[in-house]
């Protein structure tokens, strides 16, 4: 059993990420995003991952002057030791690690040796968390990939994989669903697939919780030409597409019924769950006012409201940067005790002049802040959202 | 001067839509959305308005077994006793009307005639919005309707005629811009085209607020397969794609800096502002980690905070439908001073078995019982968001 940590109210960062180097050398590989590039004008290589980014990064191709794509691959991303001094810096006892977006969505699966090598992929990336969470017993928990893209049956061995890891604590899905039944670069057949189900019965079998995250957001186009020749940054795929994706996730797997034929099914929504407890009455109201549904919920479909599911099948991280949006999502779920507190590392570190990302991050105290000054500073439920639901919900420190 | 209703508390209805008898016309003689066509086995003609509704119009012109696209255009779109009706019969004093979506962002604009045109269909649906509104002293005012398409001096003289309409309080605006320069059917140039900036002075000097709504949602690939082939209803393009519109649009005139550029400048936001109130956070947080953005503030743009913006130029809607939805955005606001109720009428209709379009709306008591809940009953704070904040903001009874 993993020792708990010594102080009585532990911080549990839910959302934080890693690149393993299994991982970098694959993007490195790569000639489409997601993908790893050195320029001569940066010390770091740069991680290129959204499709807004492609532009930026065919300027910088033709032009060495221009702007650099993407972000820097710095330490923060790949190595154990810098996360380890990112979470004493922070004050966090112990993270749940999980493999940075877009995972394994976007291996190749034209024939049955590229089929089989996701699930092997998979695998090595799993063992490499488990090993660096059993080096940091109490420390260090994860969440695990799973090989969207491969035939079912390596799916669900990867789960039956990850469910014998002493360290793993769900899975960490993105909304593309099985990519290989879809086809679509941006979406594939999404989560409200009944082809799907299967997959997500083992893991609430299991009792392996799902981390959901976006990553492919919404159309470029959507953000208007402004945006796509960079006069805004990545502001608005990143803060609206992002949270948009999901939302439009979990509706879709609400509307198809998801969580009434999987009740074992648990869900932790990143970003506080996108849009989700903002909109959630607009999303009632208008299936109460749909001719085509309403009368529906009789065949089975839709049994629960919206409300129902966000407060019995639905956790929510504090990943909101507001004291307004985390007072949202903490009603939305019925109280604190279906919220817990992240930080998104190694993403959005201290930028501009005179930063420095071995110091503290504003992007972390932004969502600290929040969380105690809507609850109440040194209240039970910031103790509730900085950690204990974590323990709680993810059944951490126990065997 | 228009009379004060007799009550202590006037209830105000600024966001309920009315589709004049020319723009109906108009529709009915198109072949392209929006248009308004007739089926034999449906007593009302139908209005299409979305391009999510395009399959479904396909299939009921190929099997006229088909269920039928889009909605019922009854009289509560049309008729101004159904509209006087509707507001009796839910204790509403005063309505602010706008023409419904998709206003004339469609009009043609291949040559100097159908450029005049639009101009001239403006000034002719004003006209029209002003009779009605002359006729019912106390009872009406309405948000005028722009000629978009048009060249620029054909906007300012719409501006100009509005401006001397008495009962013109502001007016409605999709987040499309000045399509004409954009071209797309979806999207136009958008709301932080510079080219918009004179129309936007041009308001802000005649006092007129602009009244934001959403049509054009998101493209429908976002929704999934599912979505597109009816199994959800409509109720992703309107629950989602609407207020995702919405907030993509003001973000972008926010990073565009507009609001710095014509601080005079007053918008009120369907539909509680889209998702705005619960993601100002996380945009705000999202400018101040881009390295491409962070220090830009001092050429100008950006100066003040999405929060000050909020607090200082824009006023929500309170077409948000639950109590969580409802706290969020008076709190997004520093206060239900920011807030105004309304109906969306004639959307929304009851549905289903018994539904009776001249009764009690649930769409209509779900967002009155949402800000008394959120508010208190009886509340001063309530007494402001149902009609308290429209009077002051928007200056009704005075000449």
């Amino acid at each position: 059993m993993d020792p708990p940590p010594q102080q009585q109210h532990p911080v549990v960062d839910i959302h934080t990420h890693m690149y393993p180097s299994e991982y970098i050398d694959m993007l490195s590989s790569r000639t489409t995003i997601p993908l790893v590039r050195t320029f001569p004008s940066s010390p770091d290589p740069r991680l290129i991952l959204l499709e807004s980014e492609i532009p930026a990064l065919e300027r910088a191709l033709a032009d060495p002057s221009a702007p650099l794509p993407g972000r820097p691959l710095t330490s923060h991303f790949t190595s154990l030791s810098a996360k380890l001094a990112f979470m004493s810096r922070h004050g966090i006892s112990t993270s749940v690690l999980s493999l940075a977006n877009p995972w394994l969505d976007f291996l190749p699966t034209g024939d049955d040796k590229e089929k089989e090598e996701a699930g092997r992929t998979a695998h090595c990336i799993n063992a490499s968390f488990e090993a660096m969470c059993a080096a940091n017993p109490g420390k260090l928990f994860f969440f695990g990939t799973l090989p969207v893209t491969a035939p079912r049956q390596t799916i669900l061995d990867a789960i039956t994989h990850l469910s014998e890891l002493a360290h793993c604590r769900g899975v960490v899905l993105g909304t593309s669903g099985l990519t290989s039944a879809g086809g679509a670069a941006a979406g594939g057949s999404g989560l409200d697939d009944p082809a799907l189900l299967p997959v997500l019965h083992a893991l609430a079998d299991a009792e392996l919780p799902v981390f959901l995250h976006p990553h492919y957001g919404l159309p470029n186009a959507v953000f208007g030409p402004r945006s796509s020749a960079g006069e805004y940054g990545h502001v608005l795929p990143l803060a609206l597409g992002f949270p948009m994706e999901t939302t439009v996730a979990v509706a879709r797997m609400f509307l198809a019924g998801v969580f009434d034929a999987v009740p074992g099914l648990v869900m932790i929504l990143a970003h506080s769950g996108g849009t989700l407890p903002f909109l959630a009455g607009r999303i009632e109201s208008c299936v109460a006012h749909d001719a085509a549904l309403v009368g529906k919920d009789k065949d089975g479909k839709r049994r629960r409201s919206l409300w129902e599911v966000l407060r019995e099948q639905i956790y929510l991280d504090a990943v909101i940067y507001s004291e307004v949006g985390l007072k949202t999502a903490a009603e939305a779920g019925g109280g604190a005790e279906r919220l817990m507190f992240g930080t998104d590392h190694p993403f959005f570190p201290p930028v501009g002049e005179g930063a420095d990302a071995d110091g503290e991050w504003e992007s972390v105290r932004l969502n600290a802040e929040a969380v105690h000054k809507a609850l109440g500073d040194g209240s039970d439920e910031a103790a509730l959202v900085m950690g204990g639901n974590a323990v709680r919900v993810l059944r951490l420190y126990k065997a």
